[in-house]
């Protein structure tokens, strides 16, 4: 940490100017910091002659929230870049590529994707992206399953564990994910409309024993690297192309939790359709797509992931049809219940999403965050029992018919 | 690794005269290495004008067994001398006290222990140890309770993840115990009397199945700093008193997997019990003596775990009663599955234990092998489904008068 010190555009130029991948002649380059100040420094850096471009992210060493900041370890750079590369190795194509990285200043160099939109950004636009399912799958299928004993030698695995130990994001999950939300905690930033829905959830005992097996498994199982923060604001998208950033929270955990977390953002989109109040053919259609997009992830993961088990599969013992299955199946029921979890605490928890909490209307609002609980504490509390991807389905389109049929009482 | 050479007689004595805390004075010393030689030095140095002792144990860089030598990473002196501090620590008068250690070297100086004598050879002479179970038990509840995320910060865990991965000796756990035994490996060592038994095991879909099962725990589940190892070679005993040596294996694992081991070697020492055929008295009570063991040291164990948990845990949001009772009945099966395992390896896999071996007489032996089997695979398919520590009695209770029935039926 010697020579940390936060850069400047002056320095974040010199270093991209050093990539000659990227920028093989020199000339004019123009630096614009486009980070949200809070975590990271994210240097923009193009060339105004070649239109080449070029990302320099720092970490910063604090967090900022409320105008409050806290210490925060820079040592997550050294985790996402790794991350990045390990990820870029075994999904080609899907994550941006890293040109530099420099672990004493926590920077990483890497390809420019602003042809690319943040997805959670398109969702709330009403965009459609018909090739997400097919590539998250991949590279869910793909990062998940070459991480794991089935896909690497279980030696190089623990190695590989101990160089993705990352105790300090891993906290902010735990704190973020599966404690605050079931108690009345002082960081929990609850709607006063939906209050009587938080203080419903710290009481449900049923509700709190699953999510703390779920958390269990957040603590104890290493299954394979996760991203381990895939939501809607972690993947750039355009129509044709699909890119996973910023695996600042990776670390060797359980799959579920990194399928969970696509899907949860999915549905928390689709909870936000209420806001769509005078336009009932308008929503079905968006929630259509939405919910058939979940199923497509699903199923698509699930075929890729066994299809790399079974062709490209390293153990020999876990190659029984019947271990594959009841693997599957488990997965599946993880990959629910993090959904699940991954919904709850965006309604309520420290950090919301934009997808609901852009709503203007406070009545579709409501709706909108009372609806996601409803989906998320289902999916919570039926975990255990999910037998297929249309467990899901049958969640959110019941949660959202009851929705629609208590709105159209009321007006 | 510079300085690594394999220790003389007189460095050994070099060695233990600086341990001024077991050596005040200096005089003449006696040196004997008491090692087996395939794994490690171990030098026993005295001091006959005192009666002090203490133990220089040096790790080979090699495993030499029938008349091969394989590399061995010498990091396991490292691993075993840090698991016996922190295992002191938490667990304190329950292992040798650690003196000294160089990690360059791959030495720990420890404490002499040569009043007690290793469990196996105790049963085996009939030996009885009315301090055990409880000894033992508080071992196992206290070091795997403090370092799990019952007992400890799960960011302090994750570093102490780090330092114990020990990928070289899990992978000697993963082959003889998980893999071997279910094919019909080169290195098995089956007696050709009980052939047809191991072949059945390698047809039993089903076992095998369990067997994949609780092999992808001992890979995924980093639970709490295990022993690793812990049958009854690696336990040193008298009436009063009970220290566990040998963490070599030490890592984060399925708490299961230690307490499983404890009984299996209970039971392995169980069925090697037919070699009384001519006193059915004298076999009655000692099975007797060591269901009751079985059941004394799991009964304790829980007891003492669940205490640990209810006064000292340091977890609120894994605190609930519903939680703590769903998490015992897991830990139990986990414990009764890996009995089984540990308990068919024994019997034809690479490494036997002398409890069954040294049976003088071939049907009493072939007698014991195959209800050491019965018993092993009868844990294994029903760990599932156990539901209290009487579920391992019964199986041995049965599979014993299965064996005694058939026995009587044939003379």
């Amino acid at each position: 940490m010697s020579h940390y010190h936060p850069l400047s555009e002056a320095e974040a130029i010199e270093i991209a100017r050093s990539i000659k991948e990227v920028f093989p002649q020199d000339g004019e380059f123009v630096c614009r910091e486009i980070g949200d100040g809070n975590l990271n420094l994210v240097f923009h850096i193009t060339q105004p002659a070649t239109g080449a471009g070029i990302i320099v992210k720092q970490a910063l060493p604090y967090v900022k929230v409320f105008g409050e900041s806290w210490p925060l370890t820079v040592d997550r750079a050294r985790i996402e870049n790794q991350a990045l590369i390990k990820q870029g190795e075994i999904s080609p194509g899907l994550v941006p590529k890293v040109y530099k990285t420099d672990t004493e200043m926590a920077l990483t160099v890497m390809e420019d994707l602003s042809d690319h939109v943040i997805m959670r950004k398109g969702l709330i636009e009403g965009g459609v992206y018909p090739a997400f399912a097919e590539q998250i799958s991949e590279f869910a299928a793909r990062t998940l399953f070459f991480t794991s004993d089935l896909g690497m030698s279980p030696q190089d695995k623990k190695l590989l564990v101990q160089s993705f130990v990352n105790p300090h994001m891993c906290k902010i999950s735990e704190d973020l994910i599966f404690e605050e939300p079931y108690y009345d905690a002082k960081a929990n930033n609850i709607d006063e409309a939906i209050r009587d829905a938080a203080e419903a959830n710290w009481a449900d005992e049923e509700l709190k024993l699953e999510v703390a097996l779920l958390r269990e498994k957040f603590l104890v199982s290493a299954q394979a690297l996760l991203h381990g923060d895939l939501h809607t604001g972690s993947i750039f998208v355009t129509p044709e192309s699909t890119k996973v950033i910023d695996p600042e929270f990776a670390y060797f955990g359980p799959m579920g939790f990194d399928i969970g977390a696509i899907l949860a953002n999915l549905l928390l989109n689709f909870a936000a359709q209420e806001h769509w109040s005078a336009d009932e053919a308008a929503r079905r259609d968006r929630r259509a797509y939405l919910l058939n997009t979940v199923r497509d992830v699903w199923t698509l993961f699930e075929a890729k992931f066994r299809k790399l088990w079974n062709e490209q599969g390293t153990d020999r013992l876990l190659g029984s049809a019947a271990f594959q299955d009841d693997y599957m199946r488990r997965l599946l029921q993880d990959t629910v219940g993090f959904a699940g979890a991954k919904t709850v605490r965006r309604v309520y928890g420290f950090a919301h999403v934009a997808d609901i909490d852009s709503i203007p209307d406070a009545a579709a609002k409501e709706r909108a965050q009372r609806l996601a609980l409803a989906i998320g504490t289902s999916l919570i509390k039926g975990n255990r029992q999910a037998s297929s991807i249309e467990d899901v389905i049958r969640i959110a389109t019941e949660a959202a018919a009851t929705t629609t049929a208590a709105a159209t009482a009321e007006s």
